[in-house]
């Protein structure tokens, strides 16, 4: 299995609604490093996993969507805890979409995997890997 | 798959025996950054996948039965080399407990396999990842 | 000069006024990993410029202040636009001041001077150093 | 599964064949650093995975032969992209042919496989991971 | 003193004259990574110390100039060894030009000192400091 | 002034004398990831600070003499408290020895000031930066 990991960030406000929470119930924020891990069996015939550059302007382009936002505003988040894991997700969802609308080129739909990790701090990160093809 | 992955360290004293450990057959020591990465396949009612608070403490308080000893004089490693590969699997053994006892709190008990890493340097690394339900 | 450095972090929402902030003047957020450098000329007479242990109390203590917090609304900060090299300022006026009341021991007294750092990405940080008794 | 990591680097210049390279085509360079992680399902009776300093030996070895070179002058990737990706691979199957022949020791072989990680830069990697038992 | 530091890389290939150098006489190339630091005594009526946005650009835009090129075919070093050390110093002198032409913004000539790092490998790198004002 | 820095690591055990050390006052163990950082005002006609695989050398020789080793046996240290920043002196003299006897070239004997830092975990290091002169 070959692989290609592209980096970038975004920092947003928002609160959480539980107890467990604790004083995280409290309109705070974060910075979020995001590692984006491209998954496939075999290389294309240029070599490549995906085309590293495109692979990292779709994160960009991905991550400037949530960017200098206050995600409890979003109407795509009402009613949803927008924990690091649940954030990983929905990177994961909109970086499958970008694949199958062709950002990433026709090659990149031989994609087989997705792992998309979320650096909260240099202490704790989450993330979700996931088929491509599982994909909603 | 979703992953929740918290971060701490301990500071042993140990040595090796066998003539492959070359001078680290000599009392000498590590500080070990240990990463814990707790994985399942869905989020719970909240949007997690543990209580990262609760995970931090729990991974805290293990290390912490560890932290500032020499492992020679341990009971539990007596005749056992305490190498790298050897102190995330107990690490690894010890969240397992931890989960089984409901210190990370009932939810927690979906999670399906568990990944540690031990960093001993900025060279070198060891883990254990194994499914939750194989542990002892 | 010997130097100790100790690691924290703090996570908050905030917005900036001015253009030249662009979309930064959108409620957002921020974590930040906070490197804390004591700096003395002399060791202490048991072989520390401070007590390890004790500065990182004391920086967890600061922080906590300011941790899960939306700045926009303390009103320390009223009119201030709260960048990363503000903040690093505010971090180092209260370890002075934290010095000054005794809470890393009489012995942190003869620290000369402070240098801190905040974290605000994988590719942007900001910091203040200046001399312990030169803090207002 | 039990896991040991080792960490080296090396420096190359090389360029690119394609119009989706862009101004890579152009004769360039790179720093590679590399994480080799090697995984079984049990220790050795001495508690290892794989020698770690073997391991390292071997890896500095297999680095060795790339570094400080051209690659468009290498006999051995005439007519190919040496892609992050492919690069990748090639460590991956110079690491199993040296466990064939021993150099790792006896034990190594009981290694079941491989990742290997090349990291670019501060914001892009890529990589190979397989069953030993699979390399050619 | 107030800091804002930034973060980006450049990939180029070069070689080197001189036995000290050994094997690294051959054309081979690095990834550089590079940190630029600017420091002032106060902050501007924004509390910048310049303008986190433009000092990314301008750092970008510089080392686009140097981006995916043999070094040895530069005019510009005709010459030269294009040590890691060297090249901290190119950078300088460039970013302090920009400063000059107000590439980031007239705010920014309040700048007193600047210090690049360029980071060549997980375990090597090398830098310039020196006053904006003492730049050729 | 222009810097060239290095990194190499050692692992020790060693225990400390005071109630303020608190637990670590038991025999316990560190790694220390080391970054020795040469500091001059010009380059030499090669166009470097110092030979850096000779620095890299020349550290590795410095911590072997600590490495896999309980420091509470070294006569050297004998009624010390072998601190974080204890040691980072240790590594500043006996470097800023090495460059005396010539161990890293004639060259070197222009560096002007060295600044050592001993990494003991993610969240905490210590250093020692002087004046090559100043050294005994």
């Amino acid at each position: 299995m070959y692989t290609v990991t592209v980096r970038d960030h975004f920092m947003i406000a928002h609160s959480f609604r539980g107890e467990a929470f604790g004083p995280a119930q409290r309109l705070h924020g974060a910075t979020y490093v995001v590692d984006v891990e491209f998954r496939r069996a075999t290389l294309d015939e240029s070599g490549m996993v995906v085309d590293i550059g495109r692979a990292g302007e779709v994160l960009h382009a991905t991550l400037g969507e949530l960017n200098y936002r206050n995600l409890d505003d979003e109407p795509a988040f009402t009613g949803r805890n927008t924990t690091t894991e649940f954030l990983a997700r929905v990177v994961f969802d909109r970086i499958v979409a970008a694949i199958g609308r062709g950002d990433l080129g026709d090659g990149a739909r031989a994609v087989d995997s997705i792992r998309v990790t979320l650096h909260e701090s240099h202490v704790a990160s989450a993330g979700f890997e996931g088929r491509v093809s599982a994909a909603p």
